[in-house]
């Protein structure tokens, strides 16, 4: 089996065969009139342009733009960039292609971490969780989204805005809840189903598909209400739930944003559940920073001021040299 | 039957009776060392000092602070102000003193609207949603909640905030509504029902008492979100309750604020949501603008500054006469 | 007489004359050194790019950038975009080009409905003001500028910013404030004469011309302080015209927009200034709302967040089909 | 002719007379019944309780609260605090107490200079404007209020709030624009125009009482409008007055407060209303910043943060000692 | 020797003796013309009112406000509160009262942890620094600021204060820094030294008076630049200190506060400046929280909205009871 | 010797010879593969592009991108804007091209001031500070900085960003000072000297290259800090400066912005503080209004709201003609 080559090995007069996500498709005119298909690919070390110069029309059917591809060609030079001329080309599924090394990880932005092993880790968490109405909702909620968990992103445009990202995400605020309960005088198993149910509206709120938007209950209701939704209707399934610990979780969802003007409609009343918003945020910040410097384009060791952050963040003196 | 005398009516030297609500009481010494008891009274004409000179322990059990109490007493005059020395008192109750002429509205700021005139104004508006869903679920909503829907305020401190004040700010926000939606391009049923809905949720965020306040509910969760399980939950219960129309009301009641800082957690995304957004601060700014109007208390033709608007507003030249 | 052809109907191949505006025009040499005239051209259904090859000397001579032209031509296809080739071209005017069907509404953003119906409404309306002193001021103002009223756009980039959308918009505040009036206890007419007159300066402010831009006066002093300028000329011509009257309506202008952030040298300070405020700014949000929606390009259920209102908004179910 | 005493140098047991502000007066009974007059008198000095025992009904009627007072009486000594205990009083006015000392400035806050002095200085800034235009207006608009020039205070509640005080800044601004004009390329004349006309509406928004308050079309208006009003009513009295000079003067007063939220309903557009801008801020943080350690009742070396620019102001070593 | 006796366990009709802050003092006359003495005291279990009736002139030169005093009297009751009558006073100082049990902590608020441990487990935190420069930085400047660093408040009126509050609040986060920085890929040892250095200006910005208030130098440079300084002029005894490990550590001081509106002249640049930001903002927000419920008078279930965080705060259901 | 021609006086057809700083240096492939160099050249009367067809490989050595050059070539035509056919490229410097003319203010926008001058005038204003410790402080500083003064511009991006910008920023700011310390109460000394240092830290934020930006102290600590740092150090070198001299002018200099929003940690806390950071505040803005209508490329009167004051500014009659 031929090797899979990544955009980012690229090299000039290579004939290389891959996949990748088709993220622009135009079927345009040469100047002679034949008709080519014009694309631009992604992968998840980078992006290029490529054409279809032959069999268009029979080429251009069995693709569209924002699916991923199973594709051969040949990488070629123009305006001093790399350009991939296709001469084979078909949607890549993991049913079919899984045997020659597709992964939905290779083409789009992924979690550095091995999503199984994650999700063996918040399973472990879960079962610390003593008291027995939160761990029974924390474990029927991950169990019936189990699926979803493990790919989806924490957000479209923000943090963790990457595959398996909403479970790296939970995850690493799991691990701050759990070392930081024991330093304050709050109940642990709150904070810690707090932080494993805050986001879960986002299951509802972002499509699964490659490209991840927003869903219509997203747009209309928003995964802060959406999530509540999910924690109320499966408490209702569980007897005799607390009443007050009920509606503390459900206050802990809809505050954990912490302020009304990022879409909160409850600011935190009790420590619990300022504990999850500043766990939330730290967790968002911190990796706002790392996605923000790993972003910038430029040699220098600053980057510019126009990140999240509104101000030059330092990328280290290796970069300089 | 002798007559009921409200405070603004004392006159020096009356012996009087009437209702009016405890909202101060301290057991205090008098310098010789004698126990009496040290009152604040309102009614909806306004304030007055009282004392309990006499069989203080016997009545200082009769009622505490906080509750409605029917009174008989002298007015005298103290520091140039009136003041009501109290002979006899009990705790006042529609079912004993109703035939007396007892009425909450007496004690307690009220709409100047009779509240049964308006819930047949209100019924009369929903009868005209021709839209059988939404007919049906406003009404099972209505009826369900009638006995709270008559006395409700609509806040606790801001606009509306008086006994009945919910139902006459609804009313008059559909009345607006009726007549606006023939005006612009929209979908007159589901205004009507985003106008009708769009508080519902203040029922359960303040409590019924004399004294409006916030209910642990509406502490936890607050009305914007429980508005939205009221509908949710009666939805629920009508067959093949259109899933977009649902989600529409739903978007309605949850950006009905207008703004993520005014805590709603979504903004109006269609001309229904925003039109119902709109008529909602009309009606409150109205609202406000009249209540700083009356609460100010100097004699000139202009407020200070200190009201809601941060700005003087003008009382009109009859003040001034 | 040909037929016109406007922009949205365009054919590749077609042979068409039609009116345009011409906004952008450039002399520019081919390969070749020939001289040509690269030209923009739009009309209320849509934009195309055009040429002139030939006698670009004496056709060059003809036009301007920002009139409006007539033209005859053949539409060509450029890289998958049609292009028109011009070969006949003038100036266009009403008194010339009139009987060939000649409109400015077709080349520039217009009001979709017809100017003289809406001049005939607000003459009603006017018509029924009672105030005797309020029926004059307004009367002789609308009819000093009834020829600019008639086509004047409301806002240079925000609402109702096409031909006649300042008539639109009065219109359309007008009819509400005649409803609300009644629900309300202020001066209908007095919230009549503040809608018909609040932003009158901006006949003033907005330059005439197809492309719309702020005069000198607009820019040095601005409408809401050159609209109070007009209503205070016109008062001082009719006799005994009550002063309070008139310093309530000047009143009305001044703080129209509500707050000082957008420019309002006041705050309503009396509930008739708070209406005509809080009717402005529902016509105008819903006119905005729906220009956001018919400006979206793409071809989803929702718009992006690049619109006016910062957050995405709904299209409906119609356009994903 | 006996000695005026003002209050910072009462002494208990002295028996004095003076003038001062009644600020607050009313009509009390003693314990025993009988009535008393209990003031509240101010000078430019400081601040005393009064109180007026004998010939109530007669007194009573001599004077009412917010009016000068000429007095005679005996300086006791009331819970550690000066009392005043009043023999005789009359109102006061410069008509019939002015040989006996009367002079406004000894009962409300003045400027510490000397009022008569300062409209010379100003004279002659005017004579050295060379613009005969701008000469022409600036001069006929002070001589018509040179009358309330000399006493009117520049705000109610902000700078330069007391006697003389609109004098005080305008001159203070002069001197500064006079200086500046040199350093940067501007047209000094108008710098200097707009210098003394910028606050001239402040005449008729504040009222000339000795309580400064707004007056109806300072609160329907505003002293920036009005005084652009003057401004152009007193052009249009000057022949041939150039157009665009008068834009520009307007403008400067339209935009002199320099931001929106201050209301200015005009952001400074050129280099002279941009410099009388800066001057005006300069001159009014220079003078608050002044005033606020002025009342600082403490006896540190520093304010508390409660004043106008929500910092601690250094008051010097000296205080300490 | 005799009991202490605080505040709060006070009865009417005791003779206590106990250590007290006197926080008012006035000179003031009976009816009859005596001197006496009238005071506020307070120590960390409440507040009360005291008189000193007799040698009043002996013991007014015994002490003055602001400082700790020894206390003889008997509990009255005066308008239904306690009332302490003063037979014996005099300042307390620990040299003297030491052995009486005289301690500073019982007169003011303070920590509730002893800060002889809380120094011992920073000192542990310190020994575990790997990077030689950093531990030897951090370890002079605590060895020179020992004393202190044992008893300073965090703040003046926000976070953490009350005496050895900045030593609580700093072994806090070094705890929170010690456990987060295994998770983020950070340098522990910065984290480390930024949390023990980032509020070390506080030891010269806040004075060691029992009534903490801002020294001047926290008025003129302020605790931020004040703690940089300390950083330095350590940094600067020490061979070969990196000069980039340097920059971080000051730039980490600099931008701890996060924002530009909160002083900070920096916002965080990379990793550890924002783990430090964020743990510091975190563990203030905490203490907030549990400080803003402690001082709630109420006695309901839930705090009102004016403590800092603007929204009502839950104290859970034992307080209704 | 041959002329320089500068940019803004290129023809087509002419064969020049200049110094420019080469801004983009781009090696690139002709259709027919041959390498030539495409470049952006700059200088301080406008932008061109160029090209180096011949002997490629030779000259891409003599030069990088961000350094002065001296070129010799022809002005072509291309897409009707000039280019600049290079045949001769060498690095520029004031050592081997200043006899030919060369001076970096040819290449670089700078201060239409001539920085000797200007330096002349600053001693002049330093020689007349009274107060001996602050003339010494002054004067050391400027000695040891006075080449870098000499070319430093103010800011990377805001006000007086060009070459001498720094000093011409300081002399127009000194020379305001002088006329307004005379018209407040202030220390004519204090307030001098604070204008002449308060930005002195700039000399470390910003490099000295052609293209100024931010150096690692620039970044890590900032202008502010970075200036006080200076003061300082030269302080401490002056025998017996007084401390609390010191300390003002330290906060003269930390508190210069005026806001925290513009990273200032501490507020204007007297009023030398206050007048210095007025002064430069009026200062800078009249330098960027100038500026901004400089770069406003449109031909009307009014430059369109895309600059720094959000607000159109007028930019006078004579443009439109």
């Amino acid at each position: 089996m031929k090797e899979i080559t990544q955009i980012s090995s690229f090299k000039e007069g290579a004939s290389i065969q891959g996949f990748f996500l088709c993220v622009e498709k135009h079927l345009r005119h040469t100047r002679n009139g034949d008709l080519y298909l014009d694309l631009v690919l992604r992968d998840n070390t980078g992006t290029v342009h490529a054409k279809i110069w032959d069999k268009v029309d029979e080429l251009n059917d069995k693709f569209s733009s924002g699916v991923p591809i199973a594709v051969k060609g040949n990488v070629e030079s123009f305006q001093e960039r790399h350009q991939l001329v296709i001469t084979k080309i078909n949607k890549a599924s993991v049913q079919y292609y899984g045997r020659y090394g597709y992964d939905p990880a290779l083409v789009v932005p992924a979690s550095s971490n091995d999503p199984k092993i994650m999700w063996k880790d918040i399973v472990d968490i879960i079962k610390n969780i003593k008291n027995p109405f939160l761990k029974k909702l924390v474990s029927s909620i991950y169990k019936e989204h189990k699926e979803k968990i493990l790919i989806h992103p924490a957000s479209v445009v923000m943090h963790h805005n990457y595959r398996s990202g909403f479970l790296e995400h939970v995850l690493s605020m799991s691990k701050i809840a759990n070392q930081l309960s024991g330093l304050y005088d709050v109940d642990r198993d709150l904070v810690l189903t707090g932080v494993l149910l805050h986001d879960i509206g986002k299951l509802d709120e972002i499509s699964e598909d490659m490209d991840a938007e927003y869903t219509d209950s997203g747009n209309f209701i928003g995964h802060i209400v959406l999530g509540r939704d999910m924690v109320q209707t499966a408490a209702r399934k569980i007897k005799k739930f607390p009443k007050e610990l009920l509606q503390k979780l459900e206050h802990i969802i809809l505050s954990h944003q912490g302020r009304f003007e990022w879409q909160s409609p409850k600011q935190p009343a009790f420590p619990e559940a300022m504990l999850v918003h500043m766990i939330d945020n730290m967790d968002a910040k911190m990796n706002l920073m790392k996605l923000a410097v790993e972003e910038d384009q430029n040699e220098r060791k600053w980057t510019d001021k126009k990140n999240i952050f509104r101000t030059p963040l330092y990328k280290g003196p290796d970069e300089s040299k």
